[in-house]
């Protein structure tokens, strides 16, 4: 959902940039996009990259794509380096307490939004309502102080704390409507692109909230 | 999810059947809805209510209602002996292998239509689509071989296996749209009622599944 979601949010995500993800798994599924050209991935640590493609296969699957460049880097000083590049900028990285924090305050939006071609969109991995609730406050204000729309999803995962993954979306198109897909699939095409989580109909519930959470985010 | 959202599926759920609930938290939910009268509660092991009360007395606040009723005894032998009674009913049991094994059964469903007033609603919990693939199918083809229309939900409990519990629900009206409530609330009405998660929106969403569980399951 954090791979695919965001890409549906444009109408036309020609070029992609991943930041983090030495997994694999984010490029696997953004590639699957046809309007998708070129991903460029930076990934701060090779001995990710390599452990993936030697324990996870079926992630690191991702970075056989003739779409992908990987860059070994810090994706803040890769970003630096490149203004109005692209289409749509994914971060997935660990968690905002630790080594990934920078990832989450707001001069990353900052840059993230220098980064982007007119009418981009960012996503980044935000924790989960049930516990994270004032850093998911936090850093979607840090996120409003950039870009004009701004939203928060949850997608369903059993392995994580909670059984859930939010994320962080924004466009800096005002015009956007981050629950209403820009370019939405047939379910035939979605079976075809061997997506199993993934629908528009997901995507439009992933930003649906809790009350007690819609109230105090919204 | 599983106390107010069946309510909701009803037009005007006036008699309400509870299925064991012995911890309380399902009848403090229920009662909440304004078109509700009368709260019939069956639960097979009055140690149960008893520990509730002692220890969980936030959950257990629910047998205080004017509008509860509360038998100690077997919820099978109780519908025996109701035909066309209530509007809703919902059962709130422990898991599908082991005591409870019975309330997942084609005779359960059985016994619940005939409980039922017309266009009357039933609502049973119904595991996590991560693990429990093969009884969602099968319990809801039992369920199918009884009523018209037969849907599965889902809502977040980070408590439980996978984060997720799943609810099996169905109307012996043919005209029901479970994923569109009968009766909508406002946001202002939600917070009166001091529901911490029910929305109408999130009614809607509950029963958006990913892609493989969808193909699985419809």
């Amino acid at each position: 959902m954090i791979s695919f979601l965001p890409l549906c949010c444009h109408p036309n995500p020609k070029k992609v940039l991943i930041v983090g993800g030495g997994d694999g798994g984010v490029a696997r599924e953004v590639v699957k996009h046809p309007l998708v050209e070129e991903v460029h991935q930076v990934e701060i640590d090779d001995r990710v990259v390599e452990l993936s493609k030697k324990y996870l296969p079926f992630m690191a699957c991702g970075f056989d794509s003739p779409k992908l460049k990987l860059t070994i880097g810090d994706g803040f000083e890769y970003m630096k380096q490149r203004e109005g590049e692209f289409d749509v900028i994914i971060t997935d990285s660990s968690d905002p307490i630790g080594p990934a924090e920078s990832l989450f305050q707001e001069s990353y939006f900052a840059l993230a939004k220098k980064a982007l071609r007119p009418n981009g969109i960012i996503c980044s991995q935000g924790g989960t309502f049930w516990i994270d609730m004032d850093h998911i406050k936090s850093t979607l204000d840090h996120c409003r102080k950039h870009f004009p729309v701004v939203g928060y999803g949850v997608a369903s995962v059993p392995s994580y704390p909670t059984g859930q993954i939010g994320f962080f979306i924004a466009s800096s198109n005002e015009n956007t409507k981050l629950n209403e897909p820009a370019k939405t699939f047939t379910d035939e095409e979605i079976d075809e692109m061997k997506l199993r989580y993934y629908t528009t109909d997901i995507h439009k519930a992933a930003f649906t909230l809790p009350r007690y959470a819609a109230k105090k985010l919204y």
